[in-house]
């Protein structure tokens, strides 16, 4: 079960609603990362209090552990985690080169040791597919080779040519209830970001993503890429950006007309203590909130703001404890949830770009000599 | 503010009701432990939805970090922690000895470097009740001298008068509004512990608790010391035997007249993978709930076990996800208030022996292969 419906524009920015099989998501969103079943730190209660309509599992991890046919006996991903909404799951293509030991990366498909106990594993477009068919992912990623930036010309190729002959095999192998996306390659090369496009709607998705960018390619050029590729997209699918977190860059993506973001920038960062609030980043253990008895985020209607303290939220990282990363993950979470719902009124009212550049302006006003 | 009365009598068990600056506690109560100003893992939203009515703090943590003073500035450690109900504090006697190298202790106080810094500080019983002072604490402890067990006779001696002679010296120097308990030493020797008991009684506390037990001792003497302390205590002012959290020495110390008690085991336990449940302990780890899709504890309410399967909180903890120890902790704690809200129901209604053996007989009943 898939539909998606674009319901207002502005530009090249639009909402829209997708429905699938656990429910709807209206777009453009932001779905939290919960790798392995969970978004960490949370519940799934407070996730769906945050205003979370889906969540991004990793099908390299959960066919490791607790493996996919545990969660099929469970029911599926989304019962397993008690998550009575969709779940996103990424093919694991990622993962294989960053996580594992890659053996061999061959047209059959991709040869890896486990990072967790060294057992040897083969990743096929066809195993990859039934793997998130057994998950019962709402929606299904095609495996993909994702190489790292910078790489060269003829590796960049070489990558996009197999990812492509990877999605057709996705795509042949996929039963009738799976909600398959592609995934467009080929690199900082825009030639074969066009190509891998062109591609990949001939063999006609149910969405269709961008892999392989903010890995650290200057911001300028992922925007020109994004730009191009979605230009070359079926205006009636959704399209997915993976792996962009800052708000600026989400807020790049969707005035160029994308749809979907995930990230584990929030709850990563709300982990090591940098928390995003509305006049930018605040990293709690400064000395300087040792003494601050006001809000993390004035602005901000989570319970960690409503609640607790900056000094107190300081004391609870220094200390060590776990609800300080507990807050600032929830607290986080909510401020990526906030900025979509901002985002996706400001399109429906017409007023994205002024919107968008009123709170860049006042996001970017504070802490420059805290950015990472 | 301190008033407490006794409502039902069962034998020598009562129930009472305790009145606090922050709020009323039920008693018999078991007060989770948020010795940093925080119960590990727990919003205190969490705390108050699971039943808790008051929490322990410790003095000799809050002192060196985030410091009293601090802690006084945001209002107190109720405000500072965003629990508006009462907090007891330890007075950090039993951290001195065990957590901070300890360099001398004379009957001027107890000399030690921080844990966390190596920096030296003079515990005197005088700086003990300031600090709690300024912590805003609903109860404040006597600074004690808590031998280890075993300890020899003249040890245990020296530690009781020494005792003695602070308890006096907090008790001089506490102000009008401190509700401040004694602590009774002595270690295993009854009749230092007669001894302790009839010397503190003389200076009039509002409260009195059993120190210097649960160490290690056998259980038999442990109950036997319950019995003979607490009935040389005045009958209408609150008895509290610290650190005792396994069910069967809470249910034999209610038994024998004990109102309060608090202890890390469950929550401490939670974050290591063991449950309490109404059929005994449940280490999640065990590879036999890998495919246990039944909750945790049938007979149990809490968001953990309405929630989520065994196998699932198993994967939690096999993944090293902080969700997991956060759920087992949420339920361990819900079990221990269960228990006293048992308690106190059973005591009511007169047939506290009776309640008390049919839960340990189904408590006892399993996983006895799994007993640490």
């Amino acid at each position: 079960m898939f539909d998606y419906r674009i319901e207002r524009t502005d530009g090249l920015a639009r909402t829209g609603r997708m429905e699938l099989p656990h429910g709807t998501v209206a777009t453009p969103c932001f779905m939290p990362v919960g790798t392995q079943g969970t978004v960490k730190t949370l519940t799934p209660a407070e996730l769906a209090d945050l205003g979370a309509e889906i969540v991004v599992g990793n099908t390299y991890h959960l066919y490791l552990r607790p493996g996919h046919r545990r969660v099929h006996a469970a029911g599926g991903i989304s019962r397993f985690m008690a998550w009575d909404r969709p779940v996103l799951t990424d093919s694991g293509g990622y993962q294989v080169y960053s996580l594992a030991a890659l053996s061999r990366v061959t047209d059959e498909g991709a040869l890896f040791q486990s990072h967790l106990d060294g057992s040897r594993h083969l990743f096929t477009p066809e195993l990859v597919v039934e793997v998130q068919h057994a998950l019962g992912s709402d929606i299904a990623m095609c495996l993909d080779e994702c190489p790292p930036y910078p790489v060269s010309r003829p590796n960049a190729e070489t990558a996009q040519g197999r990812t492509t002959l990877w999605a057709r095999r996705c795509r042949a192998a996929q039963s009738a209830e799976t909600n398959l996306f592609g995934i467009v390659q080929g690199a900082t090369y825009l030639d074969l970001r066009r190509r891998s496009a062109v591609e990949l709607v001939e063999l006609g998705f149910a969405g269709y993503a961008l892999g392989g960018l903010c890995l650290g390619e200057p911001s300028e050029l992922t925007r020109e890429i994004v730009a191009e590729v979605a230009a070359l997209l079926p205006a009636d699918r959704p399209r997915y950006l993976m792996g962009a977190g800052y708000p600026e860059d989400i807020i790049a993506a969707v005035e160029r007309g994308v749809d979907m973001f995930d990230c584990v920038l929030p709850t990563r960062n709300g982990r090591t203590g940098t928390a995003f609030t509305s006049t930018g980043r605040v990293v709690i253990r400064n000395a300087k909130y040792a003494d601050d008895f006001t809000p993390l985020d004035e602005a901000c209607d989570c319970y960690a703001c409503r609640t607790f303290t900056r000094a107190y939220l300081r004391h609870l990282f220094i200390a060590g404890e776990s609800l300080g990363p507990r807050l600032l993950t929830l607290h986080n979470v909510r401020f990526f949830l906030n900025l979509m719902a901002t985002i996706r009124q400001a399109i429906a009212r017409g007023e994205f770009l002024h919107r968008a550049r009123a709170f860049l302006s006042k996001y970017r006003s504070a802490e420059p000599a805290e950015e990472p």
